[in-house]
């Protein structure tokens, strides 16, 4: 039996391995267009942040480790064209240029996601990059060792423009950020965005939302980013607006899509052609809150999403719960969190939320180094169910969001979740962890 | 209506508040015996690490504030010496020596928790301390001031001894700690709690289980540890071996008393007699992963307890959830959480316990700053429950446990957890958070 896998990243890999430790037998093949596979992305922003390392420390397995310990089939340099799911056949383009045809037993397309490149002029010069995969990381170390940059701007204010931000602020480069739209982190409860902001200001980052941008101009060694009211001055420019899932192949072999163009998969990560699977950002997911489809390209789910194709392909079939939405990053000492609906999503959703803002400590008041930390609360009206929740601040923040993504999971009301055994030690909280203190608040408009 | 509370702590106060923003007419007596209400005790060892620190300062709030803001009729310096239920009348001493009579609608008794003190000649020497109340901090701080105090012998080593290890070292005091049983936090997981005792022998504290205690002894201004075969010279004594509700008064009255002596209370926290509530320490609760009744005296119980038997007495009827055993402290740099039941409990509430240890790294393992974190994970054969989790590690352990505190509380299976949204990002973890790296192992043996 032949598993073929199109694309050699978290889902694709995890896949890979999964399958061949589940049954040695398997016959897997996995064509990757790059070269580099089974790296850690969503570390490149700190390893810019040092000098001394290099980039080449953020693989995680060598393409031959995978090809001799795990005995997989691992075709690098091999971009695959078509799929043709009536005859089983995949075809495509090898590193030697020769054109390739492959049936599969079972096919993965695990084509991840690219970056959004805004279309204005100036968007290919030098100096000018992108932040997603280690040819990426490369350059812009490279960029950083030859030229001496002094600015850059930052095209994007998401967290891998916030997380790039500081990475590049660590290498005492002053950063100003620019989009379109007005409002730092939308997503979020104003009251959160806004202690982001501060903090951000008082690192000296200039945050210039609100402003269109034109071009990208090139003026000797330097460039200009020019938005239709300023120009920016600088010797390097990040774009990090986001990305969209890779699902061309998809789309071109007739495969369903979904939210935002990414490959629609069932709870098993079927396709609509059933031994066709989709796993990583190119593929959606359910989300537990709304039960409805939704694209949120993040790296635990491609991981998990890798494995639960592999042992179903093995014959153990695997189906995943919905995903809750988590996230968190982290930009200078800011630790930014959410989990579940926004007010506005849960809104669309047709929910009738209802939601609460609060300030509480990290630590116990008189502990040392308590700071502040503020968290977003939402919850049903109708139902009394807890629908999401988001928090900010500079100490302890991350894995406080985890409470609720489980609450999530388990369909918990804002009354249970006020009764949840949370741990308690003046070093890591005041008696009510700062989340439940927004519980019993929202819990009082809720009945 | 009158609302009378024994005991002026946690508990006690906390419904006393919500009663009267509740419904500001009820009548709401406390009583309570000693002078200080409304104090941090679980900060005491933090306070008495920082000479600078008055110990008032833990104090939240003052009697007078309660009395005057709140219009709570607080007395103290009473004790009361019987409760009669058949006549809804308890009776005491009051401060100025005179007897007291008060009749009650709805009592609450919240009488708390002592440190048990073992019966040993010398244990009422000058120098020898419990850790309990605020009086025992001033006790300590007022030692440590007027006296050159350069070794410290503690007797015990559950959670407060090993924070006044950490809090006394601030201040360049040599440790010394001492118990009869061999091992060191026998509920932890066997891998876990040499992590911990390997981080206090490299903080130089003296860790000397399996002996004994006979009797200390004065020697001019030193005292003197001896057990059966060894004896340890100090300047200071603390006892912290645990300790016994305080529930005297309600097996006097008749009450039914459970686990450990504490007091039985069901889910709207009434005792046998309906009319009177206990809450807090004294009083016990039921175990949300065995269903069975348990005694775990914890601060945030305590808190929420008394709010509930408020909203109860408030006509606002509230059923408390059981607890799922949530714990978590810290040594030095070393994080210790538990939540649910270990392997031993396990099999003693008569489940088919099946456990993994796994070691993983706090951060993503190339950020830095990375730490090891060890996970221990208890899970039922027979049904695939989710039973317990235990960790232990120098960085960001503590909030990560809250996950399994969550799971725990909705009866998640160990399958369903291993689905769990958590967050992911390099300075906050590796991808698989290091309690879905246990569960997925735990996973495998399960099935």
């Amino acid at each position: 039996m032949r598993f073929v896998i199109i694309g050699g990243d978290a889902a694709g890999m995890s896949a890979a391995s999964r399958a061949k430790r589940n049954n040695p037998e398997l016959e897997v093949i996995v064509l990757e267009q790059g070269h580099d596979v089974s790296y850690s992305a969503c570390n490149i922003p700190y390893n810019i942040a040092a000098p001394e390392r290099e980039i080449d420390d953020l693989v995680v397995r060598s393409a031959d480790a995978f090809r001799q310990k795990q005995e997989i089939d691992l075709r690098t340099g091999h971009r695959v064209d078509a799929i043709i799911p009536e005859e089983k056949t995949i075809s495509g383009i090898a590193q030697d240029n020769s054109s390739f045809r492959l049936s599969y037993d079972h096919l993965l397309i695990a084509t991840g996601a690219s970056p959004i490149r805004p279309q204005i002029d100036g968007i290919d010069l030098p100096g000018v990059f992108v932040v997603k995969n280690l040819e990426d990381g490369r350059g812009i170390k490279e960029f950083l060792k030859t030229r001496q940059v002094r600015q850059c701007v930052i095209i994007g204010m998401g967290y891998i423009a916030l997380e790039m931000a500081e990475a590049l602020s660590e290498r005492a480069i002053a950063i100003d950020m620019i989009k379109p739209r007005k409002g730092l982190l939308p997503w979020l409860d104003e009251n959160l965005a806004h202690q982001v902001r501060t903090h951000l200001d008082e690192q000296g980052v200039g945050l210039h939302d609100g402003h269109t941008l034109e071009k990208i101009v090139q003026q000797g060694e330097q460039l200009q980013v020019i938005s239709s009211d300023m120009h920016l001055d600088c010797d390097m420019v990040i774009v990090a607006i986001g990305v969209s899932p890779n699902a061309e192949l998809a789309r071109q072999a007739g495969l369903q899509l979904s939210v935002s163009d990414s490959i629609s998969v069932d709870h098993q990560l079927r396709t609509s052609v059933p031994e066709i699977f989709a796993a990583g950002d190119c593929a959606d997911s359910y989300h537990l809150v709304t039960d409805e489809k939704t694209w949120i390209p993040l790296a635990l789910r491609a991981n998990r999403a890798g494995w639960a194709v592999a042992d179903t392909v093995c014959g153990h079939p695997v189906r995943l719960a919905g995903i809750a939405g988590t996230a968190v990053f982290k930009t200078f000492a800011m630790q930014v969190a959410r989990s579940g609906l926004t007010q506005d999503e849960a809104t669309k959703a047709g929910f009738e939320p209802v939601s609460v803002q609060i300030q509480a400590k990290s630590r116990a008041g008189i502990y040392p180094g308590a700071q502040p930390i503020y968290v977003a609360m939402v919850g049903d009206k109708a139902t009394g169910l807890l629908l999401g929740a988001q928090a900010v601040g500079t100490d302890q923040v991350a894995h406080r969001i985890n409470a609720v993504a489980v609450a999530l999971q388990a369909k918990m009301s804002v009354m249970e979740f006020t009764q949840a055994d949370l741990a308690y030690a003046p070093p890591f909280g005041p008696t009510w962890d700062p989340f439940l203190i927004a519980a019993n608040q929202l819990l009082k408009k809720l009945v």
